[in-house]
This record gives C-alpha cells, sequence and structure tokens, in this order.
C-alpha cells in the first residue's frame, strides 16, 4: 500500500461487440491517515496522500478541536507501512477540552461527519455567524463553474476525486484540493486557505460533490457565505444553510444552476 | 426535520438566457439514526429514512457486532425530533464483546467506514473466506445493469440516492436498498437479504456507487463472490478484493464494463 495519490491498474474492457481488450487505468488509491494529537490517538481518516498537512489543519478546525490555525504549533508526518500517522502539537487549553470530550464519547461511536457526536440530537451543532458581506454574483460562480475542471490536476488522471475549490469574488480559482472523500477535499482546502492566512468569506466555495449537511457545517465554519455544489444537496444541509444565511447553489452545471437558499446578485 | 426519506424544496433555476424559473424540486433527507445496543448509546449513522430495520440488522454484521441476524432478538424504532432511535437487543456474549471493545476506542474516534478502528494499521481487518462457486457470467452482468434504474424508486423522484441490488445467477433483480450515503445502501441491501433468509453467494452485488475498500470488506462479509460498481474502484479496494477472491467488475455502464479483479464466465 503505497502513498501515493493514485495508482496505476490492468484491468480488461468487455465491450458489447469488440473481445475483451486490456488496459491500464489510473485510479484513486485510499490511504489511512492516523491523527494523533500531543501523541493521542484521536481517529482515523481514508484520504487522498497529498496536501495532508492542510487536511490536518482544516479538519481540526472544522471539528472544533482548534479555533485558529496558529494554535497548531506542529505537523509531523510519518509514513507507515499503507498508512500516514500525522502529530499534530497543540496548546495545553485546547488538549485539555479534546481529552474531555473523549472522556464523554467512551461508547460514542460515529459514522462520516459525526465524529464525536455522542447522540442523534447533538448532530446539528452551534455555529458561528456569519461575516457580513455582498451577495456573490452569478457571473462569478459561473466563471468558477467554467474554470474548475482545468484545475482538478488529480481528477484529469483518474476521474474520481472530488475537488473543493475557494473562488474570489470576481470568480477567479484562488485554491484547489482534491481528495477520494468530499468532506476531506472540503477541509483540505479550509486548512490551505487558513495556512495561508486568508479570509475565506472574500469569495466562495466551490464544490463537485453532493452538498450534505457536514458540507454546509464545515463551510460556515470557515467563514464562507456561498456555497456552491455541482451535484444535489440535502433537505437537512439546506435548512442548516437557511438557519445561518448561508447561500446554497447547487445542481450546478455549466448551463444552468439552481439557487435554494439566500440570494445571488447578478 | 422530518422522520421521510425525501422532501420538495422550492428552488430558483438560473438559466443562461431564460429569467428566472421557479421549481419545486425533490431531494434526499437525512435523518440521523441512533444505535442502541441493550440500551448502550454505541453510533450515530446519517441515513435515508426508510428500510432502517434491514440497515440495522446489515449494520451489525458488516460491524462485526453479531455474527448472524437471528442473534439480533428485537429491533424497535422510535421516533425522536428529527432522528431515529433504534434499539437494539443482543444477547449476553456479543454484548459483552462490544463493552469491551468500545472500552478499548475511549479515544478511538474514527470517520465513514473505519468505525471502530483504533489504529490505522488496523483499518484492514481479517475477512472470512468467500463460499466456492461458479463465476459470474457476464451475460447476467448485463441485465443487471440494464434493469436496476428501474427498481430504484426514490432514486427516480430525487436523482441523489444510492442504490445497492442483489442480483440472481441470471442477472435477475431480486432486492434493492437505496439511501443517501453508499454504506448505508449496501448495510441495508446485506441486511434484507439475511432478515429473509436468503444465501447471497448466490448472485452478485450490483452498486450504483464508487467501489472503496469499506465497500469490499462489506461485500466480503456478507458472501457476494462478485461486486459490480456503476463508478470507479480505489486501489485499496481492489487489492483487499484480490487478496480475499472476489471477483470485482466496476466502470460498469450499459455498452461497456472493466473487469479489475477475478473472472467471469460468458
Amino acid at each position: 500500500m503505497p502513498d501515493v495519490p493514485l495508482i496505476n491498474w490492468p484491468a480488461t474492457r468487455l465491450g458489447e461487440t469488440a473481445q475483451p481488450e486490456s488496459r491500464t487505468l489510473a485510479l484513486a488509491e485510499e490511504t489511512p491517515v492516523n491523527l494523533r494529537y500531543n501523541t493521542m490517538q484521536y481517529a482515523v481518516m481514508i484520504a487522498t496522500a497529498r496536501d495532508i498537512e492542510d487536511f490536518c489543519v482544516g479538519f481540526s478546525i472544522t471539528e472544533g478541536i482548534v479555533a485558529h490555525a496558529d494554535e497548531i504549533k506542529s505537523i509531523t508526518l510519518e509514513d507507515g507501512d499503507g498508512f500516514i500517522t500525522a502529530d499534530l502539537r497543540i496548546p495545553a487549553e485546547p488538549f485539555h477540552r479534546l481529552m474531555q470530550a473523549s472522556r464523554r464519547m467512551v461508547v460514542g461511536r460515529t459514522g462520516c461527519g459525526v465524529c464525536g457526536t455522542e447522540e442523534a440530537g447533538q448532530v446539528l451543532r452551534p455555529l458561528p455567524a456569519l461575516p457580513p458581506g455582498p451577495p456573490t454574483s452569478l457571473a462569478a460562480i459561473r466563471r468558477g463553474l467554467a474554470d474548475l475542471s482545468d484545475h482538478q490536476t488529480l481528477n484529469k488522471q483518474a476521474r474520481m476525486l472530488h475537488g473543493a475549490a475557494w473562488c474570489g469574488l470576481e470568480g477567479e480559482i484562488r485554491l484547489v484540493r482534491e481528495d477520494v472523500g468530499r468532506h476531506n477535499a472540503l477541509d483540505k482546502l479550509i486548512g490551505a486557505g487558513l495556512r495561508a492566512g486568508q479570509n475565506l468569506s472574500e469569495g466562495f466555495c466551490l464544490l463537485t460533490s453532493r452538498c450534505s449537511y457536514e458540507m454546509v457545517q464545515k463551510s460556515i465554519i470557515a467563514g464562507f457565505r456561498t456555497i456552491v455544489a455541482i451535484s444535489a444537496p440535502t433537505g437537512l444541509a439546506l435548512r442548516v444553510a437557511q438557519q445561518a444565511g448561508l447561500t446554497v447553489v447547487a445542481i450546478a452545471r455549466s448551463d444552468s444552476q439552481m439557487l435554494f437558499t439566500g440570494k445571488l446578485s447578478d
């Protein structure tokens, strides 16, 4: 199990009429990432082995482990036998909170996007207020949509990776991150932006994936005021977005886009 | 937050040239499901509120909590305020094992598909040997692929749900389950089959989704010998499949299919 983002695999193509044909395909790899805080084992996430430091920062922020990127004092990555161990150092205060929370979760195992949730009633977390600002323009969204695929370098090779992009107010693509998991792609994007000291609310978030409620929660925590998803949103995602004042555009294709919550300018 | 599989949402379609147009769209809902074993809170999963009993059984088997469906003595579902609580009763022995495992995981929070994994090195679980049997025929796979969409009743309304089907040896679709999450769709399918006392190895598993390594692990635990996925597989999924002797056909479209591991008959 190599720590590479993509691998090649020899396959056989079976067409309706032609003879079977050998083809080597580029596929996404899945790499388990051990996340440790101050040497304490915390979580195993399955990710694409690229931009793991960005992922660590984004995950730590959107999971509420730290409030600011600069609370992460260091990240040390170590290649295991088929996995990566990421050792993060954080100050005593957030680490103490994390240990307290972990103790409460002794039997609180959770699935994707609900990490740390002990009971179903806690799935919807309190979210920060969105920073004020003008609506995103439809023209900017269309520019971002048109330009995105050119920036998905891994997905150009293996057409199965999710992309998350931060676009500026004019729709220009400022940052893109990719992962086989959509949550990870967004965490990487958020981490990359915050590590670079960017104000993510100056622009919008563009996702190739479905817009489920965790994607909305992560976006609000990062300060995005508009999220644009190529796939469809869920009902729960839209209710969370509406409550927070997040604008959601989804089923966003080159020739048409659907506005589900909030508003846009022309 | 209603416990319904789909909801309607009023949206605005923004086309290239035409005026904005109001449209009401059917969308998938996400419902948190509290899973409890013998009153012990165990996990929160986000699911489509349909066939939850099937999901409970499939999840319990593929997570290794019980070995057989009949070890689940009862399932009681209760509607909460926007979530569902599922109370499962299991015998003392598996419950004791579960409590032991939970104790080991005090700080072992995990993401999707790696529930209960304390360290990255434990992501790949020991898997049972596949039951012997003849290879699946390409004709049967093509029949299943051609017929699947007619059986996806929820996805016909909101085109954003994953489907998992059990097809017989001739490719006839025997069972279909749907969910907004691909892992859940497969767990529901496995649960439905095992609750009905079916031998799932007599036939194959057909998935609309990506074939990631957890999908392969679940399929092997259920006894499928062939898995057919409409989307692409990951490298890790294929290595796990190869080791177990599971045949994987993926990027499976109506006019062509790719064979990645194992073999088929004509």
